[in-house]
């Protein structure tokens, strides 16, 4: 599909037949044939190779739905993916056939004022993969502008690719909370987006890191990825004032930024409390949508939210954490599977079952 | 007082007996001898003309505190204040007797790293007039740091150099949200700080200012003083979806700032909810501690919440501001009564009622 | 042309015959058929009404060449212009036909790394009017991709629209440099650029603007355009050292920022010495390429350097200053001109002699 | 010395006899006598234990003078030192005698705007250990205001205590041009001050470092100390279009900052070049004051020029770079001597000789 494009739809002739995961209703999910759009200027066609199972994969599944987009004709899932070139259009020059490539999924308008001004995350026209009505790239090929394919370097596989899609979650937090050598971090939860959350953090270089989680497993694995300190939290409310202070002591020094990678009432509160006058707290996750906040007392010691969507411009930065090994996104990809109808079921059930599963992927 | 100094209260020989306002106790406010301390080498003494009532000074004549800040003593109230300069110390360079000069009420300690970075107004150690501990500036004369004391031109009058203190919440308001040609803004609220935020954020060159309030005569007010729009709105929760359509609409375009100048959990959702992809909502107004919000749809928008701890920096421009007519507060000083113990608790009483009174002035 | 396009050159079959002034040779202009490629869905075709005559354009006429830039085929001139729309794409929304606008010249690739993080005035891609090998806009019709035609008010006239043009590059100046409501600032130049950034400066609130030329026609335009003090100076650099103290005295204070609209090793030399530690030298005029300056003692006091090539994202700001009249730019219309052959080489001798020219404008 | 004090001189009693190296004349050196000045309430008495000799302190010694800075009377010398707490003012609390520290060496006013705006490096006002007429460190014992002594963690040894001195400016620089993990980083120069800029800005995450000098064994030096590429270049200005190739090539994509650490005409013309559009050029370092560089050309691709003096709020940063070893500054130190008349006369030689000293450090 090419900038102008409409959708994944119509074949491209003199290929195989292309297969690609269709989400049909809830928990309903089949292989099928997807006919590929024509190949644009600015185009390029590319083999899947890997490609990442995401929470939110998961909740269209179960859903359909995700707030107000809504799944109501079929649509091919997935959206964290890695392949290698096939096929480029005329105008593309900086890729060709064979080419190990990482793909960003979304695709702004380009036109319109936030596009314009760099911050095309926000573009209202945007086009996202498996986000309806726009097909995802759990397929055996795609076609995607070519400019969202970024090359891998040799020592970066498909499947550490594949996760500059989640990792580039972490990287635009970082970013819009202005993370460097200097900021002390605090990461609320030790899921999926807490851990990319906390590795980039310290590939920007932060000096010390500290996570907090309610289970001791997610704890270790945070831990054993390097995290400063761990503490573990209770659900319950009315121990924010007593593990604030157990934060501030794990931190032994000013908590200048925080990343709220859950979303509930309960890490918002203590994230906002825990943070030092003029710093920042990072809205990540999404767990609740409406929260009761202490939010007079941070904002009179200029303590900022800011909040995150998606990512921009990250997938060169994420490529060069992979390449330098500042950051291993390796022990993350717990679990592989093959692309046949019954392994894409199992996939997803173990993605949705959580517990050991970080990061669930095929091998395509 | 000078920067390392303690407090009003040592007497300076030969002077006449100088008096101040003391809050002695709930609603109990008596003029008494204030001892002035000696003049340190950076200090300048100052004689008040103008001090203006702010709502805080309010607040504790009827609480005897704000927050954790309690007067368990007795304290000089005042902190809004101009005058004119009596003597100054031996390495006063910029001032000499009988320059008319704007006094800033805080005194960071300067040795801190919030201090060193420019961000002086989150000082721990800020010495701050009529915050407890420290004597305010109601009185006919007061010692004070030379560099707080900022000389008026001759076309700016001292009454009006004594609001540079509250449009300095509005300006600090402004800079920390950026306000800019660009920026269209709303503004709820329109008591005393929601109109010095208004000024401020026509006079940082905003093209488009909405103003929103439950008071007719308070929206007529912020009309005359320069609103593009006013928008009246209801106390319900449940209004807020409307009234944000009618405030969109009344803006006719996209929303880049808020400043929300009550802080209450309807004005904030109404300001969260209201404003652009990529805006930012500033929490100026303090009205509850706890708000129950939709955050998570702001941040996924990133809609930034940036808070204000009083200001730093903004005198010079303040001044800048009333010199060059860009702002003009005098329509904002609607009440004014001399220094005798009689004025005085009528002073505080027409601020403490409200009604059509914005700014109560003292002239000494 | 549309963004993807390759030049203006096809038929549009079933049109009038539209005619364009071509540059054939040096001094050689001359009005010829050309061909309007055909309208893609993002692009509008638009009727030219106000076209303006940049310093450029003539250069181009002299030398055939600006830089490494080489006219090698002919090619249309013009591109400060504004028009009605006559026609638009399948896809474009915002713009019907009958409507007014203002035409912003250059379409960025949008898929480089520049184009994506919002400097897409720095795209290698660039396809810029009357930049060979690109035609211009001095035509009865062009098309043009519609998000770079942007709709004037009812009360912004389509000459004043085709002054965004020029005026864009003393917004992107200011913007670059981040004039506000604190920043003094020294101009270097009354010429046309030098008067578009005095003016730009005063719109984004510079409370003192001090304004420097060799010439006392220029000064007075200047004084009567808003400047707050103007300064004559010699073409001779012994003399800097006294002219800085001059422009200082005339400032009455710290200069914050200096535009440096002319780029003569002599006026630079001035900016960087007149500037104040912490300021900034904004470097816009391009005179000569290599300069002799005293830059290290301008380091020492972290005076920066900052650069700007053309501009990105100015025009609803300009359209926003004109509809409001923050800036008035009609006065800087001097000479207007009929689209006949007879009349283009008059306005572009006007143009070339300078003297009391500062803007000439066809009406087409 | 107090933040109110003049200068080192008066004697403080009971005291062992407090010995200084004082500058009495061109290459005459002297140790003697040093009284010091009662201690304020805010001060530190620090016994002096490592201090190092700076290319300043050379040039002190030759010329009695650098730009406007003259030395009148008898000066002590030295300023890049850290020391064990001896005493501490009545007001101190972050430091007990015992305590080991790095000393920053110059005193802001933080009176003045600079100072309140977080840029006391640029206070016109500034005591600056060894500039005349204020006293410097090579002492057995100093008085200094105790915000200025930075405590360092048991593995930071004293000597690398008194690195941090030459090391801010390194980080001043990489924080002035926004070294990040996305800037590729050319450094013009490999003596001392390129060496602490490349070590800079590779604990600021640089992932790739070009270093360029014209010395064999400097660049071996700095390959050494993690330099990605070094490029040897000549002193003819001639060459610099060919290097610029070079550089470029060693490179292998853009080079986003480029830090002049030479601060010549060839140098920054090299750096000029070299620079991709939108980046940065910094002149760190002080070679010749007027240059003659191709400045337009660079300015037209928006590659602006900041400039540094000293640093600000940097002593925490560099004593958490030296703690978790992201910079060794340990291969820096090539000479070590006592703290006798010989010693001295010796050390300064040394260091004045160059040729494989990088930093001569006493050890008192």
């Amino acid at each position: 599909m090419g900038k102008g494009g409409m959708s994944h739809g119509d074949v491209k002739d003199g290929e195989e037949e292309n297969m690609a995961a269709w989400l049909l209703g809830v928990n309903n999910l089949k292989i099928q044939p997807f006919k590929l759009p024509p190949l644009g200027p600015h185009d390029a066609r590319i083999r899947m190779k890997a490609v990442g199972i995401c929470g939110s994969d998961v909740h269209y599944l179960k859903e359909m739905r995700i707030a107000d987009f809504v799944v109501k004709e079929p649509m091919v899932i997935g959206h964290e993916c890695a392949g290698i070139i096939e096929e480029v259009g005329s105008e593309v020059k900086h890729l060709v056939p064979g080419d190990r490539v990482a793909v960003e999924p979304g695709i702004g308008c380009m036109r319109c004022d936030l596009c314009k001004e760099g911050r095309y995350n926000l573009c209202p026209e945007m086009k996202f993969f498996a986000t309806p009505p726009v097909h995802g790239s759990l397929a055996n090929q795609i076609v995607h502008p070519a400019d969202l394919c970024f090359k891998l370097p040799d020592d970066v596989s498909l499947e550490e690719g594949a996760m500059c899609e989640p990792l580039s979650v972490g990287v635009h937090a970082c970013r819009r909370a202005n993370v460097g050598p200097e900021t002390k971090v605090l990461v609320m939860g030790a899921g999926p987006i807490g851990l990319v959350t906390m590795l980039s953090a310290h590939a920007f270089g932060s000096p010390r890191i500290v996570i907090v989680d309610v289970d001791d497993h997610r704890l270790s694995v945070a831990k054993q990825l390097g995290a400063d300190k761990t503490v573990k939290v209770s659900t319950s409310l009315s121990d924010v004032p007593a593990e604030v202070e157990q934060i501030k002591k794990a931190m032994g020094g000013a908590i200048d930024i925080s990343f709220d990678c859950v979303g509930f009432t309960k890490t918002m509160s203590t994230a906002l409390s825990a943070t030092s006058s003029g710093g920042k707290v990072c809205l990540v996750g999404l767990g609740h949508t409406e929260m009761t906040l202490p939010i007079a007392p941070a904002a009179v010691r200029e303590v900022d939210v800011v909040g995150i969507f998606r990512y921009k411009n990250t997938w060169p930065l994420c490529i060069e954490f992979l390449r330098s090994g500042k950051i291993d996104v390796k022990p993350l990809i717990t679990h592989r599977f093959g692309f046949s109808q019954k392994e894409v079921e199992e996939a997803f059930e173990t993605s949705a079952r959580g517990g050991t599963a970080i990061k669930v992927m095929f091998n395509l």
